[in-house]
């Protein structure tokens, strides 16, 4: 056998609903199917929602890719990598799923996540994500975007999309 | 006296016009300041015509900031950086920018790097870019994003902008 | 309860006896903990010994640190980081670990390794490693660098070094 | 007519004598000959003095490769490239010079340095070096290690060492 499936789930550190419920339901998910859940890693946001549904719900690997050498870390990460990188941890993120799962496009850090993914050839899953963001990214990065209304939907079209390994 | 003003030029490296005739003429604005002109460095497209208009019009410092060790270098660059860090680089060009000009955002590497400018809490001109980029980088971006319709309203609009130093 | 320890298992991917024999036994060891190992995650040498090692040992979670997108990944890393940061994620590799254990330091990346540990203000330990280099990072690291004869030793000292979490 | 040779100056930032005074006079030598300087670009100790240099003999560009956001530039350089990746600028360094010149290996920053440079197929100087850094990078770097006695003698290796460009 080989390694586990990969899922980032990438949103605002200052989001509020639906954001992190969905981050929360995503991270259930995830983990039930004993994936793995890569995130920024920083206790705060959908990223501190995700980590905290991946443990509620399994026992799924939960890695956080941190920005700085003394980023406050999410408790419900496995294992913290330090990149020390700032925002070009962005760019490791994503390169590291699979995957990527979109909780809202709110902020320009996530903004930046989802161009990364995309230039490197990788799918994105937009979910709970506004009319602008929609247009703006199904005309830059075409096939490789695709949107959920739910998280279990955003489950489905991931499962499709998962690399033999 | 300090440092000379910093630009940074980013754009899609297989676009057509307009991208291209206003990155040189903006290329050759910068130089004819004696401000540094700040690209991705390849030897294609918006860089390239950057820093063709550079050498055209003046002595200004052309740098190149190159994501692979072996990527062809635009011939008008002065200073390649190598660093090996793939897209993340695109946090390094609007990072070491006082301010960056944004010749269209056609594509997912140039939208990562309107992207990150805002994430750092930089300036952007938009320049040439179609409704749906306005748009929603409007949304994300607030007061660090502008619009220019021109060259020159864009080098207007920068020098409002520029640190003293 | 917090994190588990994070220990960086470091050498060349080209090495021989014993570097090989003492990663493999650490490997052992650290997943024997139920620690997290961490390792430059390709198929060769020190980084691919290690990581069967802790497969042959228990369930510690192993981690690679990629440097490119298409490095080959040891079948034994649980999660692939890639980085596409080529030389430079052997800073990741060192920050994101509470302890790194040099098995050799027979090559430059080795040395760079243990170099950026300290420089980050890290603990090594150097395990089998030649006289020369016992010299220069005695020099350079002073109480950042300790010496241990065998694995085991190495582990009882890692133990002294690790944070409360 | 191609870009000009770039040479790097590494060397702690709180050394003294003789790191200093090799620093400053490289500086001069590499900006007499009209050569690029990359530096770490702090404004202090061989970073510095390097730069100091350089802008007392001649108008050969300096760049600085800064690790964060505010870290204090030294006033004689050019261009400030800020990559905010802490110590793994180091090897944004060597990748972007033709030839490396260490003034002195009496820090870990510096190791790193020397070490990525080797990793990466790049020449090293070593100038004004202790006995063990010589010893140890000689067992690593075999030919891309050569030794310096003085400045001049630095810059006259380097001479035949640079790329037809």
């Amino acid at each position: 056998m080989g390694r586990a499936p990969v899922i980032a789930i990438i949103g605002s550190g200052t989001g509020g609903e639906p954001a992190i419920l969905n981050a929360r339901e995503l991270g259930r998910l995830i983990a039930g199917n004993a994936w793995v859940l890569i995130s920024g890693g920083r206790d705060s946001g959908v990223m501190k929602a995700a980590n905290q549904g991946a443990k509620e719900a399994g026992n799924g690997i939960t890695i956080g890719i941190l920005p700085e050498q003394h980023s406050a870390v999410s408790p419900n990460v496995d294992v913290a990598i330090v990149t020390d990188t700032g925002q070009a941890r962005n760019n490791i993120i994503v390169l590291s799923a699979d995957v990527t799962i979109a909780c809202g496009v709110d902020g320009a850090g996530t903004a930046s996540e989802v161009s990364l993914a995309i230039k490197n050839g990788k799918h994105v899953i937009l979910l709970g994500v506004n009319e602008e963001a929609k247009k703006f990214f199904a005309t830059i990065g075409r096939e490789k975007v695709l949107v959920a209304e739910t998280p279990s939907e955003a489950i489905e079209i991931a499962k499709t999309l998962l690399p033999k390994r």
